[in-house]
């Protein structure tokens, strides 16, 4: 039986958020335009760079994940541009909306949700493009509602290849779970949330961005005031902000950037793919079928199959029984589908006792048995060993 | 000598934040898409609307109190709408630039910062527009860089009589401040922010809108995503949101705005009066001249000239001796005069601590006498007294 605010987050955001960084975050505010504010920005912008790997500029902003993936469509695009959308989810779908909403022209490359999206089709309309009119690809790295990873590497070469046009990334769940090599791939613009990899709540959201990006948006003339990230770059110059950001939030964030540096990328990143690994291999064990393709699993999220079961009532249930919050299937999956957040501040205590609660569940309802939920926690200890 | 973070927040925002409010902000998380957010979103909002006074939607948006003005524009009107503008301080230069970004033709108000808007300006133009042209009056109640509250009850009778424009108010330093009854005033889209009299810190906005603006919503061509209302309307009437929001703001917000109810708008309305004519009237007391008209100084803010002392040079001798920050002036009044915020979680005590620290500053540099400092005490005493 639930107790009061006893809550194990295991969906993909709001994440875990360790104690130090909740201390940050109900600190006073401070002004935002004072010196001990700027020294802030200077600091979490530097860490920024260092968890995108990069060299570019990297903008905070004030709103969700999707505020700044629409900024980075509208401020380096213009009205009737051809762009190619990616779309495997719920996300792609809605990267199609926001392009669509701002009178660019789409082109779909479409896959069945739980599948990756195909690169080699990338490729075929970027090369038989001959008069460069296509000005950018848009799409996700880890789409959040299917748990599957899309193969960024391949597709941003072949954007490259192009030349003429830019990569628009949704990286929401993929940044700080995985590499995400924003200069080695040359990403023209990288989105993402606060309230995922970051281990920080949701409000804040971040845009790396290229000079390629930044010469776009010289010509882009899609409408803008609020999310005019020209407006960003001026004010960063002196590490300040256009607009009252969320102070605390940065509070947050300066600290949770300071524990990421702390561990080091190759151990977040190895981190999350153990945990992966582990969570993936352990719902197999319980007869319980992946949703994604098991060969391109997102590092962070695991959509999980009910079959017969209600995927709400299962949910409910574990919600009920142990205090342990797991994600829903979105729009036509609701119902058919859980998805098990293991992005953030997770440890292996974290993984061992979702594939517990998934068990127990299941051993209540008849569908497994004792022996299955003792290999269960076999094979996720194992990969947690391995790895 | 400064002591680390004992500082006092004296400007008009990021403002002073309860002791209680900062504890909720640093609750863990929960799920956006939970139960207990729901009942928490359904909580605020009837709160939001008992502080605008209205039975009108009260959307929360994730973003600056700029994100909630832009907002009001782009939902109600469409390229090329004729629209008036009331410019009378930095923020109504601001909401002039938004209009022009997004193709709106604009009629200027003018009136020197430091003045008020004429109404009767106003009042002319309406009545003139006989082929009901004027799609909406855009306007700045309290604006926050000059310390000049605008005549909105009268400005607000005008555009009413003129029954086609829609009213578009900035109401981020006046509303939890003075009385603002938007459903007695009929005001259409009254916006604010959350690092203001709502005493908790940045990163969240409100718009209150009416029904003749939802009408208007359905004829805007201007093109938006994060901030279209119509997502925010539809996502409320389950008590959620279109897209994540700034969760433990959200648990702040709940938390200051039980403190507001359990105070009362008239006691809440009467504490800012009394503050603002406590400091304005100690202010004149040590000589000082204030910037605004005082037929129109704001509840929230004082803003005070420095004549031949360096009002930045002011600014930090307190900060650094006092730990007490204020605001200096804006854009062309920078050096000339500072801003002193009394908005939200104010008492008497931080008045008569800014007016100790001002007083104990014009001491030291022999611009007052230790008679004008008393009389400074007893005059803003008097009036924190009398109300």
């Amino acid at each position: 039986m639930a107790i009061q605010q006893k809550l194990s987050l295991m969906i993909p955001g709001p994440t875990p958020v360790p104690e130090k960084v909740l201390q940050a975050l109900s600190k006073h505010p401070i002004g935002h335009r004072s010196k001990e504010f700027q020294e802030l920005v200077a600091s979490t912008t530097k860490n920024l760079q260092w968890l995108h790997q990069t060299q570019n500029d990297v903008l905070t902003i004030t709103g969700s994940g999707t505020a700044a993936m629409e900024a980075g469509i509208i401020n380096t695009l213009s009205k009737g541009d051809k762009v190619i959308c990616g779309e495997n989810g719920k996300f792609g779908e809605r990267w199609v909306q926001v392009a669509k909403e701002f009178g660019l022209e789409v082109i779909k490359i479409q896959s069945k949700w739980g599948t990756p999206l195909n690169p080699e089709e990338f490729k075929k309309i970027l090369e038989e493009d001959k008069q460069k009119e296509i000005k950018a690809v848009i799409l996700t790295h880890s789409e959040t509602s299917t748990g599957v990873i899309n193969d960024l590497e391949t597709i941003s070469s072949y954007i490259l290849a192009h030349k003429k046009a830019l990569s628009i990334v949704d990286c929401v769940t993929s940044l700080g779970a995985c590499n995400v090599p924003v200069d080695k791939w040359q990403l023209d613009i990288v989105a993402s949330g606060s309230q995922k990899g970051y281990m920080i709540p949701p409000g804040l959201s971040f845009i790396a961005i290229s000079q390629k990006a930044w010469e776009a948006a010289e010509k882009s003339n899609l409408p803008k005031f609020y999310l005019n990230l020209k407006s960003y770059r001026k004010s960063l110059t002196s590490n300040s902000n256009p607009y009252t950001p969320a102070v605390n939030l940065v509070f947050a964030l300066d600290e949770s950037l300071k524990m990421m540096r702390a561990e080091g990328l190759d151990n977040i990143f190895s981190r999350h793919k153990k945990h992966k690994l582990a969570m993936s291999n352990a719902m197999k064990a319980l007869d319980l079928e992946l949703f994604a393709d098991e060969k391109c699993l997102s590092p962070s999220i695991t959509a999980v199959k009910t079959g017969e079961i209600d995927a709400e009532e299962f949910r409910k249930t574990i919600k009920n029984n142990f205090d342990i919050l797991l994600a829903g299937g979105q729009d036509h999956m609701k119902g058919k589908i859980f998805r098990i957040g293991h992005l953030g501040y997770v440890n292996d205590r974290d993984i061992i006792t979702a594939v517990s609660a998934i068990s127990n569940t299941l051993l209540k309802l008849g569908k497994i048995t004792a022996q299955q939920a003792g290999e269960a926690l076999v094979v996720s200890s194992r990969y947690l060993e391995e790895n």
